[in-house]
């Protein structure tokens, strides 16, 4: 029996709450969880529709996109899960979707703007969106440097990923993370609400503000302060 | 047995409507039921999933935030719902949630214009956007400030409680209350949709006009007149 | 017995296809079913959610209004179903609803243009929303009043109402009838996709053009002409 | 027993497919497939619901749209499968629907541009929105023409049928097809989700950029080269 097999069982339980939670069509999403101390992750295969996806189908990879375990192909996003576990020690679980208000800011190149305490209540900056990759980076090792585009955007931008667990890829679509991948799949769901409500607002006033400094910090401490509280 | 094990039934009851109608995502929401006699209210339990939420789990709550029966931490809301309950006489319970329309009009800090009789037949004013809170007052003790800004923004615009039953916190999201918790739900359904409306209308002619005097007019003694009449 | 039990059931049962639809939240709607032989239709009471509604709930009302059957309230609309059965011979069946996006284009007070052979396949002309009511008529016998705004816009604008089968309501929302109930039912429903989809190709193009005269003409024909043919 | 029963199960099941996508309404679409060794094709009859066809109700007509076998009449949109079925060889099914956010793109007559790779992973063109029919061609053999009004436009702008496998027509609707019925529907609900996605970044940004060079063409290699890989 595979020493790998209560990963995959992760692994696959949150692919499915994808589809479950409206997420993903056909096949157009993955999630993946890491095994730090053998530096490996489990990821969805490539091209399997979710109602016929077992827990056995789930792939093994190393951090360098070996297959460990498998007989499928590991999704065709695997490098750029790979790239992200590889520097970002603290990230469980990755969960890549192309979820309708998410990608349709994708789309439009734009931030998500902080519009609200519903966007506050799990972070306080606006939901980045990397720059369309530059061509060299497409022509390239595509998908490996996928990765390299959110973290290189997160350097520039200073943001820490424990503190932003999500971002837009223009032209492309969201990824997320978390300590673990149930906290991903949480956040993709909360990123799509959140890109909804940007866009009614956005589109019912074009000039909406931001919200002020003081309901920013409010939430931020309230998340993370000495005295931190929360949950509705 | 619990004195107040049919207040936390009741409460149990009308959260659980929450998710069935379509106004929750994960935990962004919370209804609370009072009892006036006892000066307490039930409430919802902070960061319990409405999958796995069971009616012992309620807490109870007295007007000054007190934990009068419960093992789980009350809604982090509570605060707002006190100072209602203790200043508006009338109210019988609270809803308060994140859904999708409602925020996206809070976000963008507009009341909703009445535009139609599906608006007047539950409330002839426009739903009042209370303005986003002084930077002191988020500094201070934020929730119960909530339940003030509310209750402030009535009393500067000559509002009763009773006939408008609904408020937006700008920023932020909508509160609805009402005789009973289960009118309070009612409302917060029939305000997501009527948010839903406006929008469209809104988008779809930038100068739509409010509805006419005479007709705000007539539903207004349809549902208060010696004469009463209406329910479809 | 009854009478009318055959009545009463063909109502109820066109009745709980609207919250199948997705064209009534709560009480928002009501169907009627005329019997011409007795001058008498039935209708759905007033205030009664569809969860509870039962066949013995289903009042039978005269042309003047007058129940003569049921222990209930007829719905506070029977009046404008009155009006509609006593001078438009042909129809069978009325429905009201406060479906999202006709009433949208009801609020707007905006006919909704015939932009496609969606529309066009079933009528040929804009779907017309009636002005808002003059004040009189509204002080007045409203809803009376409310069929006789309809009427007088068909004759206003010469149109018939065996070929345009729907009609919106400036404020308020859309009425829509038929040679049976359960055409008036599927009217309801057509006109919603109807009305989404003009939402949706007006906001995406501001100067989007009506459908070009040969092809209202050509879908005139497929439905009326000698050699009509139809159905998809 | 016939010959065309496999033919008739697999037509029937496509169909099927269509209401439990969310892409249709009624009887506001239809689904076919080929069989190209007998030169006829299964579609569904006209005017039939869902919600009560049988696989035997499925009709076998031939190139020349004579009824082969079948008690029903045939979709009327028949003749517009039969010209695309005998001027291109390689498609084995077609769909057609009235899918809400592709025919809204058709009403407004506009093409939907690549802005994403959700789109690009399916097609690296702009979904092409074919013109209004000319009136002659209207006047004429309608459905007939519609189906030359594709393929002209197709041989105006150099698409290959095999590359790019969905059209919009302009004030009508979508058809899609493929080298099978089932990826037939599966590019149908591609497209919806694809002309959803477009909607909202074009209201959301009035000057979206297209998707850049670089990205489409490696989105085309990724699905055509030698190396091709794609999947998620």
């Amino acid at each position: 029996m595979s020493q790998y097999q209560a990963l995959k069982q992760t692994c696959y339980d949150a692919n499915m709450q994808l589809p479950a939670l409206g997420l993903v069509l056909f096949t157009f999403g993955n999630a993946s969880v890491v095994d730090r101390e053998n530096r490996v992750f489990a990821i969805k295969p490539s091209g399997v529709p979710y109602a016929t996806l077992r827990p056995e189908d789930i792939v093994i990879v190393d951090f360098d996109n070996n297959i460990v375990e498998g007989t499928k192909r590991p999704s065709s996003d695997t490098k750029t899960h790979a790239v992200l576990y590889s520097h970002w020690a603290h990230i469980g679980g990755i969960v890549h979707t192309h979820s309708t208000y998410a990608t349709a800011w994708a789309q439009a190149q734009l931030d998500i703007p902080v519009l609200g305490t519903t966007h506050a209540d799990h972070l306080t900056a606006d939901v980045p969106c990397a720059p369309p990759m530059a061509d060299d980076m497409i022509a390239g090792d595509y998908e490996h440097e996928t990765g390299w585009q959110i973290m290189n955007e997160f350097t520039r931008r200073g943001l820490a990923p424990d503190e932003v667990e999500m971002v837009l890829l223009a032209n492309h679509a969201p990824f997320t993370w978390g300590p673990t991948v149930e906290k991903a799949v949480y956040n993709s769901a909360v990123l799509e609400e959140v890109a909804r409500m940007a866009y009614l607002s956005t589109t019912l006033r074009a000039d909406v503000p931001r919200l002020k400094d003081a309901l920013i910090k409010k939430h931020y401490e309230r998340k993370h302060g000495v005295n931190s509280y929360y949950g509705q």
